[in-house]
């Protein structure tokens, strides 16, 4: 790799962790709509402070998607994507330092969107800025989508891709994320799955009551609960009707990479701390079950008195919040209409179906000249061994991005097996940030020739 | 019923509401150990004011209990037992004035407490106060017991009993409450169900996880959900082997007088906005439920993001509280034991059981002639209809006193069908109240005979 590119990257780093610690300033929490203009607006500042002109795209009840351009030597185009909306920082007691406050320890970076997907999109900026000051111009047109509605499952992305399809046409993308694993492999992500996230609530009686009264009344925390509890086996398998009637299995190329993936099973139980996976599933088929299995998870559970001590009430209410990861080529929407026909078959019409937002899962074909380049230039970049995910176990607007404009889509990024992320103490690692600088500055390079 | 008196009571309402407009300012929340000695203590100037000297007993660990005694004309002693703690207050946006302010509204006396039980104390205290200033003295000893941990099923109470039984000996027991069903009749209450209050925790992961690992590993509130949803069967039926094993089927004098109670179900059905009873029972079978089944209810629940929109999370831990109300001969103690066994044999050894408050049974016999006597006095200052309940739904801690004492124990109070007791906007009627204090004053001259 280029010295030169090397040693800017490197005097550059106060700036870059300037850039950071302001961005991760910004609440920016979907959730809550929660510090949305703030965040949009510093992105757009960042990419003015490059020489870009970026435009902030509206439209009617979505947060704003930030765009930018970047005129570049050879007439190849990378487009990156990102988002600048972060997770809610709850449970906040949990946090070592305040979510919303870049603080550096041992070589790490906490904060709430440091590692999904902040501390990313600087990597970007810091290897362009780079780029820029180290040859005057980039190599090849690079483009810039940065959402705000990741985290709430990019609702209205389809819209703006529909919108604006023509402004984010590209040879290839970059897609938000990626991560080292605990022996320090580099990860390269081709897919992702979707999902369908439900918010399921019942009110059954007209106020709170006492709870003597659960003799011949039912409250609501016990229907939701039954309800719940018939969606899925112990052995994960769930239980709606025809959810598995769509679902693609892998192909050969998929299946093909995923074997070669290292499956530390061990290691991973005992981070997390669980006995064992799901089924009693160990080896290549728990791996099968993350790449390629759909998934049931209670997200939320809330019904009643949860403060201190005891309160006998019957509640009149409950609710909970469910997403199940889908593959190709499951329906969000008709996993949720299929679910509401479930509930009613077993007796729950009382119970309500919120959609609370769904994206279909996507995969890039493992034999694109593109998911090549990334593999080589990461292993030429860190120097390590580099695993190849055919997809996530987890969610992002793929889909609309790859049917949409026709490009391969890889993820890579500067997160590490221990990010936290979505969970309190989110942080990357100081050098993680700095070895994906260099990747991104290379790969640009290497994608324009 | 003597003119007098019931001139001196109404004279005196303007004081007696102060009286509880004080009373109901003292938080007293149990479960938060909120405002205890405050309560406290304002119940002995109560007592001091009437001219006793009250004493606060004191345990260790325990909430104190305020006794009081009034010398009397003849020998006989009638003891009455209240309580001065409270329910928590929360949902606190469902109050339409603040739930620690005595506010009236049409002849209705709103505050958290004012019909649990604070309300039915002030009433014993306001015929005291008119039998005092019409005769100068009262016609029987008067035994006060107001207990401080009601609220979180009396925990430490049986010890006071033990501790300071002959202090307590008396010929009858006048319990806390009471109520006017929505026809206006009065309600007596000789008996009340058991309870075995337990809060079910489960932390099976380290941390909380992003969600896509949904698919390999269970979260918490998934496999509480399943624990919880083989508690019980939707027929009402609890699944925990041996629960019901000491259940004591009710006696002829018992069934005699639950099938003279006036059900009418499809106004209870009504009121709480229920299309049905548990189980699809109907009539003399769900009140047998209400008066004799022993029940099991979720009182709260609680598990990963609750907030508004979505977040994808795996969450590390989840929570329940769950009553078990219980009737003659069945052990809290027990139940709790039997609870553990079942989750273990269902594979649910990481879900732990802590029991927050356990209470037998009691009921007293109704051929005793106290019983006979309050119906008799309750008609005579009523002029109603009234209705004798072998025992109530919802419990207190009448074992210990039956058992330690020997003594009859009934029921009656200031409260309405639609007081709200642990709920919000919990009141009573103005007019209750002076009933219930014509009533008690009649009482005390009855007894005294």
């Amino acid at each position: 790799m280029d010295d030169l590119i090397r040693r800017v990257v490197q005097e550059q780093m106060p700036e870059t962790l300037g850039m950071l610690r302001e961005y991760c300033s910004k609440p920016s929490v979907a959730a809550k709509g929660e510090g949305i203009e703030e965040a949009a607006g510093l992105v757009r500042q960042f990419f003015e402070d490059l020489g870009a002109s970026p435009k902030i795209l509206r439209l009617e009840g979505a947060h704003p998607v930030v765009y930018a351009e970047f005129p570049g030597a050879s007439q190849k185009t990378l487009l990156f994507y990102n988002h600048y909306d972060v997770q809610p920082p709850e449970p906040l007691e949990e946090w070592a330092s305040p979510p919303f406050e870049l603080v550096e320890r041992d070589g790490r970076l906490f904060a709430r969107g440091v590692a999904d997907n902040k501390g990313d999109l600087v990597s970007r900026l810091a290897a362009i800025k780079a780029l820029l000051t180290t040859h005057g111009q980039l190599p090849c047109r690079v483009k810039f989508l940065v959402e705000g509605e990741e985290e709430i499952g990019s609702v209205s992305f389809p819209r703006y891709i529909h919108e604006y399809r023509d402004l984010f046409m590209a040879d290839a993308c970059i897609w938000e994320y990626g991560e080292r694993d605990h022996k320090e492999r580099f990860h390269i992500v081709a897919g992702v799955k979707g999902i369908c996230y439900v918010q399921l609530e019942i009110q059954n009686l007209r106020t709170d009551l006492h709870s003597s009264l659960g003799a011949i009344l039912e409250g609501a925390p016990m229907r939701l609960v039954w309800a719940l509890a018939g969606l899925k086996g112990q052995d994960g398998r769930i239980n709606v009707p025809g959810f598995y009637d769509r679902v693609k299995k892998p192909g050969d190329a998929e299946l093909e990479a995923a074997k070669a993936i290292p499956f530390d099973e061990e290691e991973i139980k005992q981070y997390v701390g669980a006995r064992s996976f799901i089924g009693g599933k160990q080896g290549f088929d728990a791996l099968y079950d993350l790449l390629f299995s759909p998934t049931c998870t209670i997200c939320g559970l809330e019904g009643g008195y949860t403060g201190p001590g005891s309160k006998t009430v019957l509640p009149r209410k409950a609710m909970a919040k469910v997403d199940f990861r889908l593959v190709p080529d499951q329906d969000p929407e008709e996993i949720a209409d299929l679910l509401r026909r479930h509930l009613d078959a077993q007796g729950f019409s009382d119970i309500t179906v919120t959609l609370m937002g769904g994206e279909k899962a996507y995969r890039t074909d493992l034999r694109h000249p593109f998911v090549r380049l990334v593999m080589d230039v990461a292993r030429e970049v860190t120097g390590r061994e580099v695993v190849l995910y055919p997809n996530s176990a987890g969610t992002g607007p793929m889909h609309p991005v790859g049917m949409a404009l026709g490009v391969p889509i890889v993820s890579i990024g500067c997160g590490y097996w221990d990010s936290r992320v979505h969970a309190p103490n989110e942080h990357i690692r100081r050098k993680d940030l700095e070895e994906t600088i260099l990747l991104m500055a290379r790969l640009i390079e290497r994608f324009a020739v």
